[in-house]
C-alpha cells in the first residue's frame, strides 16, 4: 500500500506539521497529468464499494478534517461523492444542538458510525470538538487530554465491531487558504459560504495547527491512522485521497457474497414460468 | 414541464396500468441517441442539487416504488447517483424492525424525511407498507383504506412545511421482470441478491398489480403527485425520471442566496492581511 503508508502518521509519531510540504505533489506535475488517473481510481472506489455493500460484513468510516478552505467539500465532491449514495452517507457535522451538548461529545457521533455494508464520510467528527475546545479553551487541559484517550478507546471499538476507520486531514498554507477566500470573493455561487469568522478564525491560524498536531499525534493508532494530505494542489488532494482509499479497500479483498439459493432450483422455475401463457393484464 | 405533465397521475384519475405501455419510448429509438442528453440531464440535476443545498429553505423528497427488478437501484446509480451525497440521503426501507411495527407505519418514514437545503429518496417507502398489507392482507380493508388517507395527510403537511414531494412508480411487464431475473443467473456480481421469493412473488403479480393501481389512484395529488415511467427499457426509464426531476426543480427558480457579510470590507481584511509578513512555520 504505496500512498498509505507514505502519508500515514505512524503510531507514536509526534506530528508537526511545518516539516510537511502542503505543495508537495510528489512525481506528479499537473492536473492534466493525473486526470485521468484520478478517474480511474474514483471508478474503482464505486466497485469496491458495490463489493463492501453487497458483501454486508464490514463497513468504513473516513473522516474528514482541515482548516476552513482546506476542501473537505470539495473531496467529498470530486472524489468521494464517486459513491452510489445508496450504502453511503456524508454527515456534516456542525455546531452541536443544545441536546447534543447534553449528552458526552461521541454521544452525537456514535449515532452516525456506518452499519454493515455502509460506507460513512464525516464532514468534521468528534476530532472537531476537541480542536474547538482546545483552541477557544472551553475545557480545562485536563478534560481535553481525557478526550483524546476516549476517542482512542471508541475507535477501538468500533474496528472490534467490523468498522474500518480512516482519517484524514488536508494540508494547506496560511497563503493557499487567503487565495481561496479570495476568490470566494468573486464568485457568485461561493459568496453565500462567506462569513466574518472565516478571517476571524485565521488569527487562530497557529493555534490551530498546534491543536491538529496534538490530536494526530495522540491519536493516529494502528486501528485507525491518520493521514496528512498535502492539500495546496486540489488535484494532488484528490489523486492522493482516491489512492489511499482504493489501496485500502482493494486490502481488505471484498468479494460478492456466494448466492444464498439453488440456482439451479430457480432456474428450473424460470423457464417453467416462460412456458406459461401471458397474462391478460400485464 | 413537459415530462412532468405527460406522465404525471392526473389527481382523481383511476389508475389502469394495463393501458400503459412499459415499453414505451416516447420519440426515442435507442439509448445511444439519448445518452449524451441523459448526461447532460445529470449534470443539471447535480448543478440544481447544489442550489437547493445553498438556498437552504426547502428540501425535495423522491419516493421510489416498484415490482422486484422493477429498477429502483438502477435510477438511484445512474440517475439519482450524480446527486452529491453531501445534501442527498438514499434510505432503504427494508422490513420493519420490531421497535417500527410497535409504532404507526409513518413513524420511521418521518424520522427520514429530508431537512432544508438536503434530498431524501426513499427505497421503498410508506407506500411499501401500505402494498403489502393489502396484498397479504395483513390488516383488515378499513385499515389498509384509512392508511391512503393519513399517507395524503401526511404528505400535505409535509409539503406545507418546505417539502417538495415527487413520486415515482417504474413499470416493467412480467416478461421483463423474468428477463432481468434470468439475467441475474449468470451474473456472479448479483447472484447474492437473488431470493426464493423473487419468484414466489411472481404468482402475486396481478395482486400487486392492482395494489399499486389503487395507491396511485388515492394518493396522486397536487401537492404529492405520482408519476408511472415506463421501464422496460433501462435508458427510457432514466431519461424520463432525470427529465421530470430536472423540469420540477427548474420550476422552483432555486438561486444561491445573497452574502450574508459586507464583501467589501471582507475584502479589505484580506489585502490587508496578505500584507503582513509570512507565519514562520506556516
Amino acid at each position: 500500500m504505496k500512498y498509505f503508508d507514505k502519508f500515514r502518521v505512524k503510531p507514536g509519531r509526534k506530528v508537526k506539521l511545518g516539516e510537511v510540504d502542503p505543495d508537495f505533489t510528489d512525481e506528479h506535475a499537473s492536473r492534466e497529468e493525473v486526470a485521468k488517473e484520478t478517474k480511474s481510481l474514483t471508478r474503482r472506489l464505486r466497485e469496491l464499494q458495490e463489493r463492501l455493500y453487497a458483501e454486508h460484513e464490514r463497513s468504513l468510516l473516513i473522516c474528514l478534517q482541515a482548516i476552513d478552505a482546506g476542501g473537505k467539500d470539495g473531496t467529498i465532491r470530486h472524489v468521494l461523492g464517486a459513491m452510489n449514495p445508496q450504502g453511503c452517507k456524508v454527515i456534516s457535522f456542525k455546531e452541536p444542538t443544545r441536546m447534543e451538548l447534553d449528552h458526552d461529545f461521541l454521544w452525537r457521533i456514535h449515532q452516525q458510525v456506518p452499519g454493515k455494508g455502509e460506507v460513512a464520510v464525516f464532514n468534521r467528527s468528534h476530532y472537531e470538538d476537541v480542536l474547538i475546545a482546545t483552541v477557544r479553551e472551553l475545557v480545562p487541559k485536563k478534560v481535553a487530554s481525557a478526550h483524546y484517550d476516549q476517542i482512542n478507546t471508541f475507535e477501538e471499538m468500533l474496528t472490534q465491531n467490523h468498522t474500518h476507520v480512516l482519517k484524514f486531514f488536508l494540508h494547506i498554507s496560511k497563503e493557499e487558504q487567503l487565495e481561496r477566500f479570495k476568490s470566494r470573493l468573486d464568485d457568485p455561487t461561493k459568496q453565500w459560504k462567506i462569513s466574518e469568522s472565516d478571517y476571524t478564525e485565521r488569527n487562530r491560524w497557529n493555534d490551530y495547527m498546534r491543536a491538529f498536531e496534538k490530536a494526530m499525534s495522540k491519536c493516529s493508532t494502528d486501528h485507525a491512522p491518520w493521514f496528512i494530505i498535502p492539500a495546496n494542489k486540489k488535484w494532488f488532494r484528490n489523486l492522493t485521497v482516491a489512492r489511499i482509499v482504493v489501496e485500502y479497500l482493494d486490502s481488505l479483498e471484498l468479494k460478492y457474497p456466494a448466492p444464498t439459493v439453488d440456482l439451479a432450483k430457480i432456474r428450473h422455475e424460470y423457464y417453467k414460468a416462460e412456458a406459461e401463457p401471458k397474462p391478460v393484464n400485464g
